[in-house]
C-alpha cells in the first residue's frame, strides 16, 4: 500500500513536543489519546489503538488492529502491537514510564466506560482533562497544515461553478446535494466532515431553499434546514427550489483530514429587495472584518464589529439566525474537525493569531423567507487575514 | 414545518413501556438518555435535548434549543423547554420523581464529561449502563420500523442498476462512490449511515477495485478499503477500476433514521477462475443461511453453518477476510444505527427472533487480488427470513 499523503515526520515532532511543553507546565506525567482525530494529529493514523504521550521521551503508539498499517502511516518511532486494552498499563510499564501519579485524557469525547476503565487500569492515578489543551494547540496550524486546508479550496470553487451550469427551477434541494457530494467525492473529498461536539453531525453539503434556510436544526449553527427527516432533522429535503428565492449552499470536504468549509447565496432569477440588501451588507461585514483583523485583537472584537455593522443596517435581528436560532459567532477555526478553535464569537477569550484558520460567515436569516449570506476561509498571517477561497463571486445569480 | 415521517405516538408508547418493564425488573428509578439515536427512538426528535424516562409514569423530554420543532417532532406528551442542563435535576424533582437512587445512563457513548456531570446533578444517586438493555430492546423492530427499512431497499437498487449503466475501465473508485452518493440524495437517503460504535466512522459507500478489496482498515468490518487518505483510512480512494477484477460495492442509505446496507460485487469482463468459485461459494452460503435460519436458532450456529461451508470449500483462510483482517461474524443488526444487535457471529449468545432485521454478508477477500461475495438484508419471521433486497443478481458482468 502507497501512502501518498503520510503526515510528515517533523510535523508530528513539533505537535509533540509542544503537548509535551503543557504537560510539563500542568504537572502531568503523560496522557492517554483515545479519540480518532486526536490520535491522527500525534500520530499520523487512525488505526485502532492508544497513544501514551508522556510527558518527556518518546510516544507509544499501541495497535490492536492492522498493526502493519498503522506503523506505514504514523511517523512515530514507536509503534507497538497489542493483543487488547488490558495490556496497556502493563505497557507503559515496562517502556521505563512506571505508574503515572497523573494522567491526561480527553473528557468532552471519551466515553464514559473508557473513562471508567482508565480509573481501573491506573489505579491511584489522578485523571485531568487535556481536551481543551489539545484543542488549543490544534488552533494553530503549522504550514503543512495550511497547504492541506488550501487543497480544499479548488474542490469547493468546482462544486460552485458546476452549480451554476445545473441548477433549475424544480430540482429538489437533495439533487443539489447529491451534485455536490459526486462533485466532492470525484476530485478527492475524504468523505466525512468531523465535528467535535457532542452530539453534532453533518452531512456533505448543505441545501436550503427559501423558507428551509430558516428552519432551525440541532447544529450550532445559524442555519440548519428541514432534512429529509426527523431523524437527520438538517440539511437538504425534498423542497423543490424556486424562481426569485433564496439558495443557501454551505459546501466542506476534508482533504488529507483537514475541512474546507464555505457558503453561498444562489438565486435563479433575483433576490428579494429586502434580501438582496442583506446579502450585500453580509458581503460588507466580510469586508470590514477582513480589513480589520489583526493579529492581537480580540476574537470577540472581531464579532462586535459585525454585529454593529449589521445594527446598523436595521438587520441586527436576522443576523445569524433568528429569534430562536440566533447564534453569538460570525466564524470558527477550521481543521481536522469543522468546530475548531478560534470561535469569532461575543464570548470567546481567544486573540487573533497567525496560524490561525477561520471560517468567517456572515448571514442572515429572514422567518419564511430564508438565508442569505457567505463563508470563506482564511489563514491569519503576520499582515492580516488571508484569503483561502477561490470562488470569487458572492451572490450567484443563475438565469430563469 | 410539515412533519412527514413522525414517528407514530402508539410506537413510541411500545417502546417507552418496554424499557420501563427493563428498569422496573433492575431496580432502577429510571433513565437519563443522553445519546442523539437513543433519544430518538425513544422521543422522535434529536433536537438538543435531554430524556428522562422514570420506572413509572411519563416520560419527560427536557429540550434545551428548539422546542417548537422538538414539540412538533416528538410523540411524547411531556416536552419541555430548559435553559441549560443545569436546570434538569430541579425539574426531575417538580415532575414528581423526587431525587432518584438508581439511575441508568448509556456507558458506551456518553462522554465523560456529561458522565461526571450526572455524578455531580445527582449526588449520592447510583449510575448503571443501560445502553445494553437498549440496543437489545431496538434489536427487535416493530411493523413500523420494519417498513423504514424496507424503504431503503429501492434506493439501493436504483444505485446499483444506475451503476451497471456508468461503470468503464478507467474511472477511480471515487467517481463510482460519487455516483452512489448522488443517485441515493436523489431519492431520498437522509444524508449519514450512523454507527454506535467508539471510533468507528462511515462513508456513504465503500468502493473497493481489485486489491483495494483487501486493504484492512480501522472499521470492524471484513473489508475496508484505503480511501484517500490515513485521516479517513477507508472506503473509495483514487484507484481506477481494471478489466477482470472484482469491484466490492457496499452501499448504505438510510430513510427516516432507518438503515439498509447491502454489498455487490461487480466486475467489468471476468472474474477470475479462483475469485469466481468463491463468489458461488458466498452465494451458496447465502442460500444456505436463509433456508436454516428459524427462530429459536442461535445466532453462532449460524454462523458454523457458514463457517463449515466456506471451509469445505477450502476458503476458510479467505473467508470473511483474511489473516489480521479476519472477523468472526457474518452478518449484524440493522435499524437506527449499522452496527445493531444481533451479531450473527461466534461469539454470540443471541437466538434468533421474529423482529429482528439483519444484513447477512458473506464475502472472501483474497490477499492483493480483492473482495468478492454479497450482503441482503432480511428480517427474522415466526417463518424464516424474509428479504428485503430488492436487487436480484449476485454478481454483476458489466461489458468492458
Amino acid at each position: 500500500m502507497q501512502i501518498s499523503d503520510k503526515v510528515p515526520r517533523q510535523e508530528i515532532q513539533r505537535r509533540v513536543q509542544n503537548f509535551q511543553l503543557f504537560l510539563k507546565q500542568e504537572a502531568l506525567d503523560g496522557a492517554m489519546i483515545l479519540q480518532n482525530v486526536d490520535i491522527y494529529y500525534f500520530s499520523g493514523t487512525i488505526q485502532p489503538s492508544m497513544l501514551f504521550i508522556p510527558v518527556e521521551g518518546s510516544p507509544v503508539l499501541i495497535v490492536f488492529k492492522n498493526y502493519p498499517r498503522a506503523r506505514q502511516e504514523s511517523s512515530l518511532n514507536t509503534v507497538i502491537t497489542a493483543q487488547n486494552k488490558a495490556q496497556v498499563p502493563q505497557i507503559i510499564k515496562d517502556f521505563g514510564f512506571g505508574k503515572p501519579a497523573t494522567l491526561g485524557f480527553e473528557i468532552d469525547v471519551v466515553p464514559a466506560f473508557l473513562y471508567l476503565w482508565l480509573q481501573n487500569a491506573f489505579p491511584g492515578c489522578r485523571l485531568r482533562d487535556v481536551s481543551k489543551a489539545i484543542r488549543q494547540l490544534r488552533m494553530l496550524k503549522s504550514t503543512y497544515e495550511i497547504d492541506q486546508i488550501k487543497k480544499t479550496a479548488p474542490i469547493l470553487d468546482k462544486g460552485y461553478n458546476h452549480l451554476k451550469d445545473i441548477m433549475a427551477v424544480g430540482m429538489t434541494e437533495l439533487e443539489i446535494d447529491g451534485n455536490l457530494a459526486l462533485l466532492a467525492r470525484r476530485h478527492g473529498h475524504m468523505g466525512i466532515l468531523r465535528m467535535r461536539g457532542w452530539n453534532q453531525e453533518m452531512t456533505y453539503a448543505h441545501v436550503l431553499s427559501g423558507a428551509s434556510g430558516s428552519v432551525v436544526s440541532f447544529l450550532n449553527s445559524p442555519h440548519g434546514g428541514s432534512g429529509t427527516t426527523p431523524a437527520m432533522a438538517q440539511g437538504a429535503g425534498f423542497r423543490r427550489i424556486r424562481q426569485n428565492e433564496p439558495i443557501g449552499i454551505d459546501y466542506g470536504v476534508g482533504v488529507n483530514g483537514y475541512l474546507g468549509d464555505q457558503f453561498r447565496t444562489f438565486v435563479i432569477g433575483r433576490l428579494p429587495n429586502e434580501l438582496e440588501k442583506a446579502h450585500a451588507c453580509a458581503v460588507d461585514i466580510l469586508a470590514l472584518l477582513v480589513r480589520e483583523a489583526q493579529p492581537g485583537m480580540l476574537c470577540s472584537d472581531l464579532y462586535h464589529l459585525a454585529h454593529s455593522k449589521a445594527a446598523k443596517a436595521g438587520l441586527a435581528d436576522f443576523f445569524m439566525g433568528t429569534a430562536e436560532g440566533q447564534v453569538e459567532f460570525i466564524g470558527h477555526g477550521l481543521g481536522l474537525e469543522i468546530d475548531e478553535l478560534p470561535i469569532i464569537g461575543l464570548h470567546s477569550t481567544d486573540k487573533l493569531q497567525p496560524g490561525m484558520v477561520m471560517a468567517l460567515e456572515p448571514k442572515f436569516v429572514f422567518p419564511g423567507k430564508g438565508v442569505v449570506g457567505l463563508e470563506d476561509d482564511y489563514v491569519m498571517t503576520t499582515g492580516g487575514l488571508e484569503r483561502i477561497t477561490l470562488i470569487e463571486q458572492a451572490l450567484i445569480c443563475v438565469e430563469p
